[in-house]
């Protein structure tokens, strides 16, 4: 059984030697763990980007769910290119696990970013935009993604002192994985 | 032809004229655009969110493409719940398109709101994690996820001066798709 490991984890200075704790933390459950960086792209070439965005793709065709780490990423919510893979596995009909190192809630994160006001019974951010407030951990469209696609978000009770170090979180979703995958 | 229309349009005030006008211009084309917004849902019950998630996946089902507004939604990128949506429909297989009204690349905007310094070769934010540099107008997996779904992400060569009632790039996605979905 193979899990499509998603996640900015590959944005971090040490995203290969993280993604090798993940793969071994698959293993120990039975699971072969697939991480973008296992595969080597030259950088530096005209077409990395599709390189990368192709190799992706077939590892999520050849996987049998995904693990998304949808801990907030430079914003409010969630890294935009994992939350893509989400989706797109969703639509492929494959397991949907995710986990987010951040236990808050969106519109209470947005505030982080930006000035939000109440108005005619919605939030507002600076711009007049309405911020999402179903309290939910990130946009319904991620959030109940994986509660109809897989099961529900795991959050820890409180945040790890490292939000990018912490696998408490990703290790219970390798566990689901490994429950709902075997089962006959 | 049905059409899915992403997009954060749903966050603005004007949200339903938006969804009106944006049907109104797929109609000229002979495809049926299917709004977020057109389905009612009472806000405040418990299971609102549930309820604009099942209401959202069955529009997307019953589509046969989606146009996305991939416009930066309060970040340097697109709003993530129309990402997934964008990947859910490219794992359905359905054509996907998509447009945002600001022509500048991800890179560039990231500094909008985060330091961003050179080291060793790569772009970094003011915690350490890589900014992608590929020269791309978002994430790879939001641009190739057109690229290779659909086609390339439409993109004025001036941002209009309201970014999110401009309509032009808009509908030459609806053109693409009248051609693409009108082919024998």
């Amino acid at each position: 059984m193979k899990i499509y490991l998603a996640g900015p984890d590959v944005f971090l200075p040490d995203a290969l030697t993280i993604g090798q704790r993940k793969v071994a933390i698959c293993a120990r459950y039975g699971l072969i763990g697939l991480y973008p960086l296992d595969t080597p792209v030259d950088r530096n070439a005209e077409s990395a980007s599709l390189a990368i965005f192709k190799n992706n793709q077939e590892m999520m065709d050849s996987s049998d769910a995904i693990i998304a780490n949808l801990t907030p990423f430079r914003g409010a919510g969630a890294d935009p290119g994992t939350v893509y893979e989400l989706g797109y596995m969703a639509g492929r009909q494959k397991l949907c696990l995710g986990y987010s190192n951040d236990p808050r809630l969106y519109a209470e994160r947005v505030r982080d970013f930006t000035q939000v006001t109440s108005h005619e019974d919605r939030l507002v951010d600076r711009d007049g935009l309405t911020v999402e407030d179903f309290a939910l951990a990130d946009n319904l469209m991620t959030i109940h993604g994986l509660d109809l696609h897989g099961r529900p978000l795991i959050v820890p009770k409180q945040a790890p002192s490292d939000l990018w170090h912490d696998f408490s979180a990703f290790e219970v979703c390798v566990r689901v994985a490994a429950e709902r995958l075997k089962q006959p």
